[in-house]
């Protein structure tokens, strides 16, 4: 049996192809039809060739909900027919990582999906180790705001949220106020800080960080003057929490510069090259700092949070699109400045 | 009336003076008489001219243990005649970082003795905020010990390894195995780590950490080696902590290639300039990493434990001079590869 | 110089004296006038005999804010003129409990206020220990609600929420709809927990709790009752968080019985006599329980998130009485229930 | 094909009788040839009757190491002919209570064996779940040591120590002196305690305390001596940790007078009636107290620190039998006192 799927050639340009539906070959596998996916900026960096190991001909995506079509005989939380979250972290529960609580790094898992194995744009997706990987989902929550929990708000809660431990009254400054960056900007708020800036180029986004309940925004990328406005907001001490959400090594210098005496460093963005650490500056200042691949860990946690009502993830959706306006969705997500979009849905119009 | 006190002149030499003897000003301040202190690596700093804001005249040290001689009306916990332990951070306990348990950057104190004000290597010290400053002592822990809890023991356990959280089974790599680098290895060991392996340039350095509990030693300044060894002895994964102890961008980069996925990087080495952070490999990695100045606030725990014998601190002790032979004191300490000195102790031998 | 201030006969009857106005006896000594103070359930216990160590004349009162009038020449954090929050716990900052965190049992302070020496509900007011045991106020905050801050926010945040270490998600349940417990209902929601269950007897306050952000509310004292309308609201699993605010055997059972496996009782209610604590069934479930008298360590956090507009403590405040009207206003405190009374605020009308 | 097995009648007495080898059933199972085992405190309760789940038949025993016989499609851990450790708790990694690091309340796991299921005192046994409930082993460490890694070492480190959060220089009280408390007082030295006071009413179990590294041991019933002692040891403070490690309310009693303000109660003993908890004392003390049934996640943790040496874990084994004298094996653990029996060996000669 035949499925379409989204996928790339040796130009970097997306591609409909059809390919074999996939099949249930271990006993911990499951086949989930996808209903809603995604696209993430990591997917634009496959297409431009950044990510070596991803060859033309994978099926894209990391992300997306579905309807479990198939399980394996050793498959016990899910059976055919439930609707449930893709994680872009696939988890065997059993490996050195996965017992340390780093299924990032599982052994036989982590990111795979639409990296070193077929992704989620397409009609159905294989899912290895699926009592790991897959996640049941409450029907009061919009499948829009589920899409959100396969990758971005996992990431941007456990990188950047969890890793810095925020206290209520805190204050924090994101960098980047990009999807990531405003998923971090919703779940900081779980924590009650006092003020929360966030430091972007792009006026309509930091528009929308105003609406999702920033406290102030800084429209700069001049080091010297988002220093001052930021010790001037926070009475000359800095920031509790400074949360890199872009991965450059200039955005990394604004959080370095930044962060107050025993403060932290959350470093989200993924970064390309090495960057210029002051630690000439920083030895004294009794600062910790933390890196990190998500694991996917909260995705239950977010869950629950969703469901209390606290927290509207939709509004990080600005688009919607069909499987077969899969060009469009793309051109629309990589001029994401021009057309002020944050995350794109695509909806499976092939199969139901 | 008069005293005799250790300084240093415009061309970096030690120097024995007179001064006045200091007296109480405020209600919280006492005076020591000074019994024993030591050198530190900062005081030859110091002379170097490194530390510009500690000009020539100034009485040097910031370690040492002493007799109460006077203490201003505020002071409650100490009184005339007690034995006390003079601790390198003066903490006034009630400023925005000392409430918030960090000392290091009181207001009105931290690293202020032998630097913004007289310090140690005197027949008598004035010490502000008293109560907060000074420490009682046990009669069962020999002075060289607890000489030894002004500073080194404090910092080496704070920044290296309580900001690691080590726990039992974790592998520790040590990165310089000077005074800072061999307290470190003791302190760790209050946590029972499986493996602790440290890597220095000096035969007799590493000598001494294999007695003082080291599992393994590498004598090596070449990444590579090093890297390969630590892969060798950690199946492959890395350590869960590397302490930096040194000071330099070449012992960090060992501290970055050597820890493991999840792991922590202490950085306790004083730096003089920028590192380059690899965080284009480390950014997926799941590390933290901490810096700080020590707080003191653990000398009190030290206490218990040293009192327990559960650590013999007395070994870092090499040396042992008197105030009147402060000269060769110093030069000793400036060679302290040739002369395989660790710490030294200087004896009040000028006041009894 | 004279002042006026309330106390209590030996008939337990509240009563105006005339007494000297304190003066400042020690260094680190303050007086405060009183501008605005409140009545504690502790104070009713007082006059019923119940804290026998308070004996008739005692000035009562243990919260309130005002404008510092004198201070000692060892008081660096305050000055004549600043307006003040009077904390319930005094502190010195530097004995073995402060040190430790627990400034609740201060060798020297702790509470005493209203107790051991004279309180707040007076026109002025001896406060020893002044540095740590009064705060600045910032401008943009309520009377009302800084006076929520001597005693009822600490002690509910502290010995209630922090002890339980809520996670985003958590279901809670609080046991008791009084002053305390709804307090614990606000600060709950600083680490936005999915559920929040208000267990009381009370028609009113339970309403009040649904204003204040609880999700359900069980009106009823009958064990099995509540045991299975919490079992249903969290599929059979009982809570996460248990807070006890009575203070009870009977409120204490109720805990005990739903309490999810894994999960934590927190005692913040103060009790008369032992429990009966059931091992039998709870030593398999890993649960944690914890108790507490408030520190008051976290009113700096406090102040931080009220003044962020996350929280209005005003509504705690159902009625406002001057200092001349204090028999009514004992009178609607003794009888919270029919008044509706949750904490009535005491004007200084006798001294401006 | 046939195996003899370890089972009991309806009067609690031990017998050998013949029953079919298991057989993997499901993906995920394996099961095991047994080499050595042990018995437990529970296995007599179970002989008494006190486990009414557990019937006359069933065979006996949670503890134990072996090899590999069989393994499921789905077990990836492990095959056949691996040594392993079989932990007394089954873990399926992926239910709700497994992956809320709980696997003590897996909800198809937990402690099964020798109770729910046929156990380890056998020739060979059925492990469900085997990649969560197998561990492998380090040559290097003794195979009696290994057996002690089943069951009482997770349990006294992770119950006893972990849940104490011992800190450097803390004080402990051990209440019991038996193989939990005795193998608690060794993983107590993990964490550098500077005093451990053992309190039980055997002679020669004190003896071995001592022997184990406790700095005091109290011979005694009596409440008020004991408290007496303790305060005395403690310059009046109580401790910072007491491990009831018997399962008695007069045992309990003990924990709950001794623990110092902000001091933590472990209950580790196993409960069958309500204690008396002195909540009108304690509620004022900033307590915490903490239940549980062992999770077994720290076996690896422990398998690293006893391969470091730092423990020898056979000084818990005073007897050795083969499965051939089980009678006499049964007897002499019933008599332990009489027969300074702590843990006895039981070793397969039936089947090699």
């Amino acid at each position: 049996m035949k499925m379409k799927v989204i996928t790339f050639n040796a130009e970097g340009k997306v591609q409909v192809v059809e390919m074999d539906k996939p099949r249930v070959q271990k006993p911990t596998d499951a086949v989930v039809r996808i209903t809603k996916t995604t696209i993430c900026g990591t997917d634009l960096h496959i297409l431009k060739g950044d990510v070596p190991e991803t060859q033309p001909g994978k099926v894209l995506g990391h992300e997306g909900i579905g309807i479990v079509e198939e399980v394996g005989s050793a498959v016990s939380n899910f059976k055919v027919g439930d609707k449930v979250i893709v994680s872009c972290i696939t988890s065997c529960n059993k490996c050195f990582y996965c017992k340390r609580g780093l299924p990032a790094h599982c052994q036989t898992g982590g990111w795979i999906l639409g990296h070193l194995i077929d992704g989620t744009q397409a009609e159905y997706v294989h899912i290895p180790h699926a009592d790991g990987s897959l996640h049941h989902v409450p029907k009061s929550i919009a499948d829009d705001a589920l899409v959100m929990l396969s990758d971005i708000f996992p990431t941007s809660f456990e990188i950047g949220v969890q890793n810095s431990h925020i206290k209520p009254g805190d204050t924090v400054c994101i960098i980047g106020a990009g999807p990531i960056g405003l998923s971090a900007l919703l779940t900081t708020q779980f924590y009650s800080p006092s003020k929360i800036i966030m430091v972007d180029l792009s006026e309509s986004r930091l528009q929308s960080a105003m609406k999702f309940g920033a406290t102030h925004a800084i429209k700069s990328g001049d080091l010297e003057e988002i220093k001052n406005k930021i010790l001037e907001i926070t009475d000359g001490k800095g920031v509790n929490v400074a949360m890199e959400c872009v991965g450059y090594p200039a955005t990394f210098d604004i959080a370095q510069n930044v962060v107050a005496i025993g403060g932290h460093i959350a470093n989200v963005g993924v970064h390309g090259k090495p960057v210029s650490f002051d630690l000439q500056k920083l030895w004294i200042k009794n600062i910790t700092l933390s890196t990190g691949l998500v694991n996917a860990t909260t995705t239950q946690m977010l869950l629950d949070v969703f469901e209390s009502g606290k927290i509207d993830a939709t509004k990080m959706v600005t688009h919607h699109f069909k499987f077969s306006e899969i060009e469009t969705a793309y051109d629309v997500f990589k001029n994401a400045g021009a057309n002020k979009a944050l995350k794109v849905i695509l909806e499976n119009d092939w199969s139901k």
